[in-house]
């Protein structure tokens, strides 16, 4: 258990998990009270929760801010009525602990036994949205695990309020404060040592762009939930019906661009580029959505006849999340070739397909490499609440632990318990 | 899915890629046809294979090998047997990738299922033993992964003739020999590079001391079970019953006492050592056992007495997996001071209580943080065959993923697979 941790960083994470011990022996309904406690906390502190929130926009807007980002970071009333909103569903959901299975009795007469277990100390290493703070620390309460939070220096008093107001609600219900902590030194520093807490972080979950990706690469000791890029691709077969191709395909590009399941590469079958589905779901895209096409010379072709808006697409267009208003769009013969360019480009995140051939949509189901593949919906339905696991943590695009949404149940793990009556093994 | 992976080793770990696509598309039926085949190629080989074995055992002594390592080098008929019986019960194993779970509609009309896949590429490293080169490949080809082997160097011609009847017996059958693949060159920049593979490895497993350890500290960036250290505790309760701690602490420390599930840590309640419980237990360990005891003051007083051998135990002792005849014994004051000391020593592996008391043992079994706890039973149990998982390729001490040992079923993952109707996301 030993590490190179510096010693700031050991102590708060020595009082995390020593936390962990009571909350792990906690039951259900004291994890759901202090949730609640949590809840009129913020409920009590909501003005002040706004005031802070506004002197991190001021500071934001000063240096400069982009207006996504901006828009990221703003609480208001409505998004704080969300954020208890959130908060009071998690209460709901079922306890994530309560799982024991039995898996019967061996021949020698050892019952045994699967029981769910807390994870133990989380780290979730965070930027502008300031709601991650409540969202995840109700998250860990529900699963019996403690969280340290990093949030991005940008919503530092935001989130110092937020959590504040958490561990107030912790303390009134007595569970350990320490089971929420907020790391307020915004140097780099802290976040390589989170990563490298080997003993003391048992999952860190960094959510963020390239730059904190490359971080993680190079620093991570502990295990990570990777938060992979969603290079995600629709593929229109051959047989798609045209209403739900174009309702799809807008849905999946316009309705949120810049998350990752929205659509980034567009594969459409040779033969419906001439036909009556192709035109008007470009001329959608690019008219009412205002979408940017980055095209292959066959789209290419296709468009200029009906004087459509496009680009041609340059080689890394294939491989990049967007996170804006582009499309990627690249013709194909066929499902095969769909399924390869989809095995060369997509990165595990989503993908989607709308034909009317079930044979077609077995086999893509069945063969795209995918924490979330889907038939005639929207790529925007990979998502933990729409999947109906309730809130999430995270989407992993590893295949280890978790793929995909991460919900309540994947902040747990499971311990063997064997009950004997002096048996030995021979 | 880039990485500075040098080019041998890149062309290597694409075929294993490579592979995968037509192999997570078999049936059952083909990868137990597959099993089969490669049980009949070892047959068949039988002689080649023990002769390979002899002469990597030549050079072994050659080399000054120590016995116990020498032990898990041999190869002879016995253990071909009981290779051969591992491999025939891993195809009677249920299929690890048969198991989807419908999750239900939403209201919106989608169905979501989850469904079992493989999870793509392993790379299992470990040292002498050559029967893991047949065990990891028969759990891989089972659960529908490729996998690429990196044993050790003194085992190199035995993992030959054994790596190439199994791709012999994929070839039979119709599977992608590149299932299985063996690294022979020995550098261990081969390891470092297998580690740091991210886009072409989905799971590491290494099998090894601390040395390996060291190295997967140092250069894992790949997803990796740890497969740590068993610093095993067993607690002998105030009202624990006298032949049945006898029996289990004998059997937990001397039955095998070089495996990770082997007693280490003896925790012994203050008020046992003056009774007609501890010192027939002490000689026997002692006289019968072999067993070199390490132990604190008290107990030391306790043994003087009767005369019986013992050590003062210092202090790395209480965090010393000792993989020998040698046992340190501590005295304890109650439930919690053995409880405390578990989670201040053990390695989140096996804990295992002796009581009569079941509120001592329900509290021992909720509270100690490890792997697989078990009450009035070895701690030799913790293993995948004793537990009814079937064959084992690892025992993860870390929560995510898997903890414990690990069967078939941790060698998948699960993708949501979503079945709409045009629906979009409002």
């Amino acid at each position: 258990m030993s590490s190179p941790v510096p010693s700031p960083m050991v102590s708060l994470l020595t009082r995390s998990r020593e936390s962990t011990r009571s909350l792990s022996l906690s039951s259900l309904a004291q994890r759901n009270a202090a949730l609640e406690a949590v809840a009129r906390e913020i409920e009590a502190r909501g003005s002040d929760i706004l005031k802070a929130n506004r002197l991190d926009q001021e500071a934001a807007q000063r240096a400069g801010m982009s207006t996504p980002l901006l828009d990221r970071l703003i609480l208001d009333e409505t998004r704080l009525r969300k954020m208890l909103q959130s908060l009071r569903e998690v209460i709901e959901l079922p306890d994530p602990l309560g799982t024991s299975r039995e898996l019967g009795t061996r021949p020698n007469g050892l019952r045994i036994q699967r029981r769910r277990i807390p994870l133990g100390v989380l780290a979730i290493i965070y930027e502008a949205r300031p709601n991650v703070t409540v969202e995840a620390s109700s998250l860990a309460i529900k699963s019996g695990n403690a969280i340290v939070l990093r949030g991005g220096k940008e919503a530092l008093l935001s989130n110092h309020a937020l959590s504040a107001a958490v561990r107030s609600g912790l303390e009134k219900s007595g569970l350990p404060i320490d089971c929420v902590q907020l790391i307020e030194d915004t140097d780099r520093e802290r976040v390589t040592e989170l990563l490298g807490a080997v003993g003391y972080v048992d999952l860190a979950i960094p959510r963020g762009g390239p730059e904190l990706m490359k971080m993680v690469d190079a620093y991570a000791r502990v295990p990570v939930i990777r938060h992979g890029l969603g290079i995600t691709h629709l593929f229109l077969d051959a047989s798609a019906n045209a209403t739900m191709a174009s309702d799809i395909v807008f849905n999946s590009k316009v309705q949120q661009p810049g998350v990752c399941n929205a659509l980034e590469t567009l594969l459409v079958h040779r033969s419906l580029l001439t036909t009556e589905l192709w035109r008007p779901l470009a001329e959608r895209l690019v008219t009412q959505g205002n979408v940017e096409l980055r095209v292959d010379e066959e789209v290419a072709q296709s468009l200029r006849s009906h004087r459509i808006l496009h680009r041609a697409a340059q080689d890394d267009d294939w491989d990049t999340e967007f996170m804006a208003l582009t499309l990627a769009v690249r013709t194909v013969g066929s499902l095969d070739e769909a399924l390869n360019q989809i095995a060369a480009h997509g990165s595990h995140h989503t993908a989607s397909i709308v034909t009317e051939d079930s044979a077609h949509a077995e086999r893509f189901l069945q063969s795209v490499d995918a924490a979330c593949v889907l038939w005639n919906a929207s790529t925007r339905f990979n998502d933990g609440n729409e999947l109906g696991l309730g809130a999430e943590i995270g989407i992993s695009t590893t295949k280890m632990h978790a793929f995909g949404p991460m919900g309540l149940n994947e902040l747990t793990a499971e311990k063997f318990v064997v009950y004997g009556a002096g048996q030995v093994r021979s």
